[in-house]
């Protein structure tokens, strides 16, 4: 069922998957309503934020009754279109590749993961977890055949710029990508969003180096005393 | 060398680590000099945006001049604690954990990767891209007698809870999480950082599903034209 489409800033899109992993602990902790405020405190943001954000797709909550924690659950839901029923595929079967097909349930997510594509002859016709592993000379057909509406760029560095070029020029517009290269211009119609395991790290050594300079500035304090 | 450190907003530190990307991407393309308008374009964010977060940290550019590409990239560096030559360990060397040893270039980022710690005998013992992987059985000894600043935590959904309490019972103040696991209270005093694929590939969805909509939403207003 399509929402009703505003423009949403960006870091409103950002928050929505906090808040739905957010409401699912709340709800496998058996609470079924959440005040903003509550909801704000566990989350490190303000009650009118909060509320400021689901403004954005209409009105959930009821003043001073708070959140039905199911009903604002599958709304956010919807909003990310997890009741779409996309369909994804996978290039490259590495490493990576291989994490998130074992590990990672795309379907919880909304997405059914059904080919994986790789250039290596002995895993090509093989199946890994319920997912067939192609041959990319399958691809170009494959994508004929099949609605696709992401790809997942799991490819080595260097494959990442050419296997993106034949993903666009066949069709596939949503690139889920980890190859940490940057894959299109700023204006490009291809949605891709990047997986940056490194501006994770580097704001964990943020944190880090802030508690160490709080600590040698507390411990020169203690002996100028 | 410790920088001055006043309170700065998550959201800043969040962005810091996308600057440092782009300030490469520009050393890399030849550019020594950027303006705030430049960079705001093709960040997505405003001019103004950009000054203000790097005044958090002190003065870097220079009115009608612009910014020295690798002085502010040094000065990010320095403030992301890429100097502090942080040492980590791994726990867990699954898909995820090989994933990243092959692939990620810790050492780019101001980590050391010194050793990883599994469960299964086989591994126990032998090297994997220069790293040790040792006993879990070794990793109180090993921590009494290393320097560790962070930990990657890599291990199965069920080892995450009681790993983590492993850790910082022996001293661990810094998680890098992949396990999509919840680790801590709000005011526990370790910092923990989530890698959540889901979080990404939600967004990813979030878009597919706008441009969906806005697709669906010209064609039903051009048949009834």
């Amino acid at each position: 069922m399509p929402v009703k489409r505003v423009k949403v800033s960006n870091n409103v899109i950002r928050r929505l998957p906090r808040y739905l992993r957010k409401l699912d602990e709340l709800t496998d902790s058996g609470v079924s309503r959440v005040s903003s405020f509550e909801l704000g405190r566990q989350l490190g943001l303000t009650p009118s934020q909060i509320r400021q954000d689901f403004s954005c797709f209409g009105e959930f909550g009821q003043q001073g009754y708070g959140y039905n924690v199911p009903a604002l659950r599958s709304e956010i839901a919807s909003i990310l279109g997890m009741d779409r029923g996309f369909n994804a595929i996978m290039i490259g079967v590495g490493n990576i590749g291989r994490a998130l097909t074992e590990n990672f349930n795309f379907s919880e997510w909304g997405f059914s993961l059904i080919a994986a594509f790789d250039v290596r002859p002995e895993i090509i016709g093989t199946m890994f977890h319920g997912v067939p592993i192609l041959s990319m000379d399958e691809l170009a057909r494959f994508l004929d055949e099949h609605r696709v509406d992401a790809a997942v760029l799991t490819v080595p560095k260097e494959a990442a710029v050419p296997v993106t070029e034949m993903l666009t020029a066949n069709g596939i517009e949503a690139i889920w990508n980890f190859t940490n290269v940057e894959l299109t211009a700023p204006d490009s119609a291809v949605l891709v969003e990047n997986v940056h395991f490194s501006d994770s790290l580097l704001s964990l050594g943020y944190y880090i180096a802030e508690r160490a300079d709080e600590r040698a500035a507390k411990a020169a304090k203690a002996e100028r005393v």
